[in-house]
């Protein structure tokens, strides 16, 4: 047993705090070795006060210097990899391959190296130039963002090397990473990495500092402190909403991602055609990584007819035959059961699995339900409870005009999929129930699962309340999830010798994208 | 006397509210004839009831629509502009001209015809495609927008016309307008106006409907209800944090523009070069409008110098001579008194006026005061109070660390500006002092008043907590303004003929710009 060490202001410091946790193997039950305090306040604030005077120091870097880290960053996770993906294994109980090591590490490296670029070309930042006016603004630096990961991911959205890090980073701002309870040995180790890729970047020491632990109030104090520049959020509902109302009350931008169930509608002519081929597509899908993605599709909404009855069985047979996974914690399978319970209570009926077990740790038998229109509309609220994990609710509906009151009854979700035929029989349908769904989610889907989530320009991680907090804002995707990280900064008649290099009169460089006088250029101004 | 109808779903029709309130004309003091109703909150269901289905209507119309109601509006505006000066000048005392006639008026039609260009030509949607992914994404309508117009600017910020309002409509909207009880009758006048427009544009009759007054909470219920999309907020801070704290819990997003009172630094260089011109320009920015401005100069920072005590005569002079105008309120009045007694017991100086009086109607002196730097960094909170009027605070920094400090303790605000010398003296401090005002104002300006706020692209009329809700967004200038009131929608693998036009592989005109792999484009894709 050893007692780990916090990262504060450039160093690895034993915490002042008193209070220590184990993370456990889910595969096998036992706490690990390792002991991670639970910061106090006063450690926090030290953590706050150094990301301050890091901010401070970084707004005059030119942004290579970010680039630069980002990419010394993803090399040096590369060097380690075997080791990281050994110390996720065992902390998470995620698969080495593929997951972990053919999934999620490169993902995670190739986030950091598209922010890098995105922070050396530096378009990001929507610079506007009106010639006439001499008005100028950009996107910039918004000061310290707090980043929490979420216990699904601990690569890809680690507080320490994930997709709000990275964004965070490249748009030159300090981050003060909250690791997650589940994982605090490899998001340890990316922050030794990180501050290793600090020092030969020549950022300020404290650009990036690693707490495991805080104490629920104290994260409250944090992402409301009129030092923070804002704050990223990835994990369950009720503390996200917590941290929201602390960091709203503040003033302080607080990017959330929450909760989703994304709804997929399967229109009869897509059954008719290729049923099988879908019955195995989203049993793939839904029970990938044992169900615990953002994006798992825990909602099927059907059409009463015989093929629909087959596509069920096929699925329950499906689900049956599989594999149970193990799950990434002790809490999340008391969440899930719990969870499983209430959507019974609400009226859905087990088809397959309902209980915990069938598999290696904490682990429940993979689950599906089923509830017809009638009781999804009696109690749509209860019926849209996230059970994370390996379940699905399928939902039949009597006719069209239930699917779309169902659809009408959604909440926010990050996705939404729609199959239908390939021959256009479906196509009627498809425009009547397309502009309620759209409204509902913030990826909208044709013919393929949710689960996967391109780290695309134009992609949508993100969609209405309850899925996140605002609808206007993506978590994957760059450039756009960067400027969840900034503030608008206006020039309005600054000499040109004061301006920022990317405001000048001259462009900086040439693929250097601005809009000048409402036309996109890459050329100098006049 | 006579009771006035409020606008629901197309119509005109009796309130069925029991209370009533009137005008006030600020320039005799007395109330007009008209009445108008508090709206209880079954009329106010009924009107999101209504803009639900506006919404849902509007969605598969043509931006072309918009662009056509927002252009017909302000023709038809212009065509009554006569009875609106009368109308507005009668309500709020601001003068006919220049104020009225020659600067807020057509800056109000020339907002809704750049709102109408840019709905036109949807480039402000961001349209990203991914070709290799076949993802896509844009922002587009959110739903009903709710815009609650200050009581400062009946035109150019009004609830029915103003900037909030062309903005929400050219992102494809229904507004549902609370207007502004110091002038319900502009605001009625523009809804009357709007009302037709929607009829020669063919919108939905319920796309525009005006409340003029509800209870508190039930404007709490309005923010946070499902079938809103967002709202925008400009007024007094206590009554916007309230809103926003409603809107949040809902995860509903909130646009505010809340207070702000705008530092102007003058550098020892620029008072040595142009005293007299600088005295002059700060006091015709201060006292225009009666100081009625969100960018009102309301704090002016100086090093204590022999030129700065002149450049405070000179003020003071300034400030004694001129006529005193007529304030928007009673309301507005009683706020400034007790603003200015506020500062007074934190520790200011009365330099100039002081006390109420000195004009016609609601009126109070011009007001200069005083503090030393000492004296504000021992209560910065309470001397960065805004007085909204005709006042500005000098303060007095002893070196240049002192003025450093008190940049350091400035709260967030829309502007921030400094004087400098032409001849380069100022330089040096200038680059001391930048970097952390930067941080503190959306808008930073050079040797100019912040009063004057062009609508161009590249304007911020926006700043960090508590001048707004969000660093991010700006409510002045068009493309930036418009994205307030839009979600992000990503279509991924969706079939070419369901994606909305402007994300097909064509371009559906040669002047709309794309994001395409990465690229600014206003070709096909291919």
């Amino acid at each position: 047993m050893s007692k780990q060490l916090v990262l504060v202001d450039g160093k690895w410091i034993a915490s002042t705090g008193t209070s220590f946790f184990r993370a456990v193997n889910p595969a096998t039950c036992e706490q690990l070795a390792d002991e991670y305090p639970l910061s106090p306040w006063e450690e926090i604030e030290r953590v706050i006060d150094a990301a301050d005077r890091a901010a401070k120091e970084a707004r005059s870097l030119p942004s290579e210097v970010f680039a630069k880290f980002l990419e010394r960053f993803a090399d040096r996770i590369e060097a380690r990899a075997a080791e990281f993906i050994a110390m996720a294994n065992q902390e998470t109980g995620l698969p080495v391959e593929p997951r972990l090591k053919v999934a999620e590490l490169p993902r995670t490296t190739n986030q950091l190296r598209q922010a890098a670029a995105a922070a050396r070309d530096g378009s990001w930042s929507e610079l506007t130039i009106d010639t006439k006016n001499n008005i100028r603004s950009r996107l910039s630096s918004i000061g310290p963002v707090v980043v929490f990961g979420p216990n699904n991911f601990p690569f890809a959205f680690n507080s320490a090397a994930g997709g709000d890090f990275a964004a965070a980073v490249a748009a030159g701002n300090p981050v003060i990473a909250k690791g997650h309870s589940s994982h605090p040995g490899t998001t340890r180790m990316f922050a030794e990495e990180a501050l290793e890729a600090v020092r030969e970047a020549g950022l300020p020491p404290a650009f990036i500092q690693l707490v495991y632990r805080t104490a629920h109030e104290d994260g409250c104090r944090l992402v409301s402190h009129p030092k923070i520049g804002a704050a990223g959020y990835t994990g369950a509902r009720a503390t996200g909403l917590t941290l929201k109302a602390a960091a709203d009350r503040a003033g302080k931008p607080i990017y959330l991602e929450l909760s989703s169930i994304n709804p997929v509608c399967i229109l009869p002519g897509a059954l008719s055609e290729r049923s099988v081929e879908i019955a195995t597509e989203f049993s793939t899908s839904c029970l990938m990584g044992t169900g615990q993605f953002c994006t798992n599709p825990g909602l099927v909404l059907l059409l009463d007819a015989p093929q629909t009855t087959e596509f069920v069985t096929a699925v329950k047979e499906k689900f049956d035959a599989a594999p149970v996974g193990t799950m990434l914690s002790e809490g999340v399978l008391r969440n899930f059961e719990a969870g499983v319970k209430s959507l019974v209570a609400a009226g859905a009926e087990v088809i397959a699995g309902g209980q915990p077990g069938g598999g290696k740790g904490f682990c429940h038998r993979n689950t599906l339900l089923k509830a017809s229109g009638d009781q999804f509309l009696a109690n749509p609220h209860a019926l849209q409870d996230e059970a994370f994990g390996n379940e699905s609710l399928f939902v039949i509906a009597k006719d069209e005009a239930q699917l779309i009151a169902i659809l009408e009854a959604l909440e926010g979700n990050l996705t939404g999929a729609v199959y239908s035929a390939h021959g256009g029989q479906d196509d009627a349908l498809y425009s009547r129930i397309e502009p309620t769904l759209r409204t509902r989610v913030g990826r909208l889907i044709n013919d393929k699962m949710p689960t996967g989530v391109a780290v695309s320009p134009a992609m949508n991680h993100g969609g209405p309340f309850p899925a996140t907090g605002h609808p206007g804002f993506t978590a994957v995707g760059i450039p756009a999830s960067i400027r969840r990280f900034a503030m608008l900064q206006c020039y309005d008649g600054v000499r040109q010798h004061r301006l920022p290099a990317e405001l000048r009169d001259k462009n900086p460089h040439q693929n250097l994208w601005r809009l000048i006088d409402g036309q996109w250029s890459q050329c100098d101004v006049g």
